[in-house]
């Protein structure tokens, strides 16, 4: 997830100037605000700021931020003749913005720490695209899916294709990995998954350059583990509802895994915070390809010297 | 879940003249809606029709539902004298018209079909004390949780003598059976689910009356499946997020299973509809102790005939 974020006070101040869009279409904004966790928390990776949503936009599908209530799309999916509609984009030309914020950001990082770029997965994307905005229980979504698919692969297409597209160029331009986020495809059946979205995610990873690694994550992912790995990815993101040490067996040690503190953690006193980095790295031990990492955002209300003490108790405790 | 629900018209022409919380606390009214369903779509069980905050106002917080908001506890639990003024609360009394509603439905239905009785498990209860209502993150739960288990512990005490006493009662009075509604354990990381959570169950279902099954159900519990066997029930809840046949595996088949359709499935057409209940009732079959289930609520705008196909499927596709 993005690193910056309302628990720290630069990133505070400059979101009083600047709407989280702007930031993420400004180069200048974008690389300020990637490099802040690095700076401040000390991170061993930065990872792009953007928002997943960035690609609606070329495709034709205008979208804002309404306080409080999250992401609006203006003209929500509804139709075949919709899906029709959706423009096929040149990232090079629609996204150059995030493009040229990569070629920034590995300037100023300089080699110190890798650079990861990311983009929402073709499921996640088509929630907001069907439903208009945040859900609970994507009812239509799911409606489309389960009433409409040939509907439903066609859209899934159609993402399939710009996502490929966007993280290309994301490599093209810099990035040392990529991160696809399917932060809602927990709200899945297995079946469903397997059915409806698993070809769709091979077809993109495939699509691919090799030599770059891939991070598939997704929230709430506790009975689709198995199948998210078959999708494909090279590191797994478990979020904190799993153990570490069942998870990764059930996706199997052949394949990385990323995570699982739960963010709402970092809410507790320092020495508690420690207690838990250091029962995650146990059930971690002994076995190279584990990223340390939180199983989703960061909360706002997240004191910033407990994020520090969190990447350090994790530097110091690996090192034993 | 309760089965009646603004996808039949029958509800949505009470709830014209009286509020959820009207109907439950009006005998008359409470019986007439957990009816409908068993009239209207042929369930092989009732429920109660309830809620699982109707504990708050006797334990002295009072709460009401804000239209589009969900529940709001009018003075959320915040300290350890907050906790402490919680009355303890005799449900012969205070949930009397509950009790009343029990035994006007057992005579109403005349032993056609079962009763299932309800209540909100500690947990998801202590999470509307703690946050006030409805929440995405529960992060002020977890702070406690994290920041003063004595505290935490105090609480699920208390929460746990509640619910048991209302259980007896609800049993006393009639009940065939009961279930425990942890909706929000899904939250939890099985390491939290087991230090914080896994004790207190046991307790609760150690003082409830042998011989009464009881149902333990939660949503999002992927991860939680083994340690909510180990807290205990006759038949554990899978939501549709797992596969039913690898779920039941994990919870070990000397215990039952309730599930596990997708509500949203129900919006997809009738084919659809049986191939997915079809598709349920082989991955149990063979097996005795599979009680079939949505996994969650009805949705709102469910077809009432849709609901109906589904229950008409289950029966037909049971008997082969």
């Amino acid at each position: 997830m993005r690193q910056a974020g309302r628990y720290m006070a630069e990133y505070r101040s400059l979101r009083e100037r600047y709407s989280l869009l702007d930031i993420c279409r400004t180069p200048d904004l974008a690389t300020e605000v990637t490099l802040q966790p690095v700076r401040k928390i000390e991170v061993d990776a930065a990872i792009l700021f953007s928002d997943l949503l960035l690609p609606l936009e070329p495709m034709g599908l205008p979208f804002d931020f309404i306080r409080g209530e999250g992401p609006q799309i203006e003209r929500p999916i509804s139709s075949v003749g919709d899906i029709d509609a959706l423009r096929r984009f040149e990232p090079r030309e629609s996204l150059s913005h995030v493009l040229t914020a990569i070629r920034q950001i590995q300037v100023a990082l300089g080699g110190r720490v890798p650079l990861i770029g990311f983009a929402g997965a073709p499921f996640t994307l088509a929630t907001y695209l069907v439903e208009g905005g945040a859900s609970r229980d994507y009812r239509h979504t799911k409606a489309l899916m389960h009433g409409d698919p040939g509907a439903w692969n066609a859209l899934m297409a159609r993402l399939v294709h710009a996502v490929a597209a966007t993280l290309r160029e994301q490599i093209a331009a810099g990035a040392d990995a990529v991160q696809l986020f399917d932060s809602w495809v927990g709200t899945l059946s297995p079946a469903d998954y397997r059915a409806h979205v698993l070809p769709h995610m091979r077809t993109l990873f495939a699509a691919l350059p090799a030599g770059t690694p891939t991070i598939h994550f997704g929230t709430g992912t506790g009975g689709l583990l198995e199948a998210l790995r078959a999708a494909g990815g090279d590191v797994i993101g478990l979020d904190w509802r799993v153990d570490l040490d069942a998870a990764w067996a059930r996706v199997g040690h052949d394949v990385a895994v990323q995570g699982n503190l739960d963010p709402a953690a970092l809410l507790a006193p320092i020495p508690e915070i420690r207690a838990r980095a250091a029962a995650i790295l146990d059930q971690a031990a002994g076995r190279p390809g584990h990223v340390f990492n939180l199983g989703h955002g960061v909360l706002p209300d997240t004191p910033v010297d407990h994020a520090r003490a969190l990447v350090d108790a994790v530097h110091e405790l690996s090192r034993r």
